[in-house]
């Protein structure tokens, strides 16, 4: 992610085309999201209903059967879904999601999550998301509903109409 | 779990109660299982086609939203369903899992989750975790399935009938 | 369902115990639904919270393996978490559910399914239903998420404050 | 679906092409599919590893709340899957699915789902099915497990080799 402007100005979001609103929201998601960041995962596209996200597996992913805990390919593929479903600027959470494991992975196994919206009305939105390995090949494949809650990432600026 | 038995005569998986070889299972499980190791589980329970599981929710579990990352209650709630499914003996991994985010939760929080087997024939099972804060509200419900791979954690001891 | 009530005196919800509404609201539920009608279901018993519903195995509700169509199994489980999720008299529908097919049924075989509330918050709902055949066997776990919608099937009695 | 072939020579699916041996499975699986056919269904496309469906909403298709018991579109949908993933003329059922309901529906829509293979490998394959309304507008999403199970269609000719 460009992390480079460094203008002062407030952002107004309605100026903003969608793709450059949910690049600004990735960005503050990111800065605020420990979880993410401590799994060694990287950012590598995200638009208006859609992210891309890849996560090498490490040997603190490996499971008893020696191989990457399901639960980590859930974690990338959960927040690939997070950072689409919140791509709009309006703060969503997952209210419920599925995921089918189709093949295994192991250690060094460099995983990536896209994430696509199918489906946005009212509060409530289904996007879905593949996982893949370095080669290509589907590891899962994961269904995600997601809730708006209150609040923005990028908020209005104030006082617009008040004389400066 | 009781990790003192010292007697060095092998096992056999025949002559032990359902109860006895769950616990021998999840014994040799947890050794291997780095994942569930590295996010400071504790097993408090296992027996035949159950377990539950403890887990405090650290800093860096949690989200751009500052509460505890779905992926990380996915993750409790999948490993119980490990130790629960793998629990006769036979190798199982999971085929595909449903999470239902009931309500969120924080740094500090200390979730359990309880698996409990709802169906087992043949290779596939279904299995129920609720996952539930440490003021017993219920945070999360996770129904997974199940499949059997090759492979018993306790080997049934060779050369019964040989002469020795 | 005891469809004897004559009495023509308004029916007051909030003055009703749980169980009792829920059976009216189911009263009147059924009287609407013509698909669960035509179906030749048959509602056991319904408490707030609960569903119990009866079907038997038509022939036209089998498909090319010469089975139970899978449909029809989701369809009785469906209409179960239906009369559960209204009983208590406000209105909700199914947002999402999720099936486990377990066994097949046949032609004759009458299916029963119990419909239980897991959780229940704010405008969601989880249910959980449990299809067996006439023998008790396992024939499929549903899993249901509901969404309350505007309006309730017995209205509290208007003008109770008016002059009469 | 061209019903038309007269031939009396023996189908061999080795020497079919995959599309072709769709269409062919399909048609055996019409015949015998009881539901199917009393639901008033169309099938409007097959090949292999997809199938488009097209089901009117009848009176007795609606529920208590007026509109389409979500049963039948998740049996449309459930009905579209298995042509879908018996297309390759190996049997197979459904082992889960799941269905988010979008939109209602009522009586004289006439809903269509469109179903695509998303994987398939040994003895499991996962599709997708997209449930659409006669203007367009999504219906309900349904994800659906397969196994496949003993049997095929349409069988290799017998006694190739054999003297006649």
């Amino acid at each position: 992610m460009d992390a480079t402007r460094t203008s002062s100005a407030p952002l107004d979001p309605a100026s903003m085309s969608p793709d450059a609103l949910a690049a600004e929201v990735a960005r503050r998601m990111w800065d605020g999201d420990r979880a993410t960041q401590a799994l060694g995962m990287e950012l590598l596209e995200v638009r208006a209903g859609y992210a891309r996200i890849r996560m090498p597996i490490r040997r603190d992913m490996t499971n008893g059967h020696g191989i990457c805990h399901g639960g980590y390919m859930f974690l990338l593929a959960d927040s690939t879904f997070a950072f689409a479903c919140n791509s709009h600027n309006q703060r969503a959470v997952a209210a419920s999601a599925e995921i089918h494991f189709i093949a295994s992975a192991h250690e060094g196994d460099v995983l990536t999550a896209e994430g696509v919206e199918q489906h946005l009305a009212g509060r409530s939105g289904v996007y879905d998301m593949r996982v893949t390995d370095q080669t290509g090949r589907l590891i899962a494949l994961f269904r995600g509903k997601s809730a708006t809650i209150k609040g923005q990432f990028v908020e209005p600026p104030a006082g617009l109409d008040a004389k400066e």
